[in-house]
């Protein structure tokens, strides 16, 4: 069974350069990978922060988190 | 031909947990990944700081950095 990835981003340039090269160079064959973007999907910003994401952009494997590198923190992104 | 993914750390339990799962977790077939510890080989403390490396955990990808979470400065590994 493939383990759970999910990028939560918000459209910056840090967040879609880490995108294309970490998220996209995840194992397809080990991971099932989700792209969330927190500035089209407001509502899903309680489920990162839940999560423990703190900043975005930020990898969530099974449930562990990685903020790579720094493009914004979740609270900019609260409505 | 793979791209190199190049992993610094340090040995810290941040920089391990990272190892293992975000180093680790990238497609073999697209790329290859040198692991890099600094603690033992500070001779590469230079050249990860040349890479634009600030701290580790920290992954380089065709000569982009991501700096995931964060274990130590680069300056603490310098002798």
């Amino acid at each position: 069974m493939k383990s759970t990835a999910l990028f939560y981003h918000a459209g910056c340039p840090v967040c879609v350069d880490a995108e294309r090269q970490v998220a996209q160079a995840l194992d397809p064959a080990r991971f099932q990978v989700e792209i969330v973007h927190l500035g089209e999907a407001p509502a899903r910003v309680a489920e990162a922060e839940s999560a423990g994401v703190q900043s975005v952009p930020a990898l969530v494997i099974d449930g562990n988190v990685y903020h790579i590198n720094f493009g914004a923190p979740l609270s900019a992104l609260k409505g």
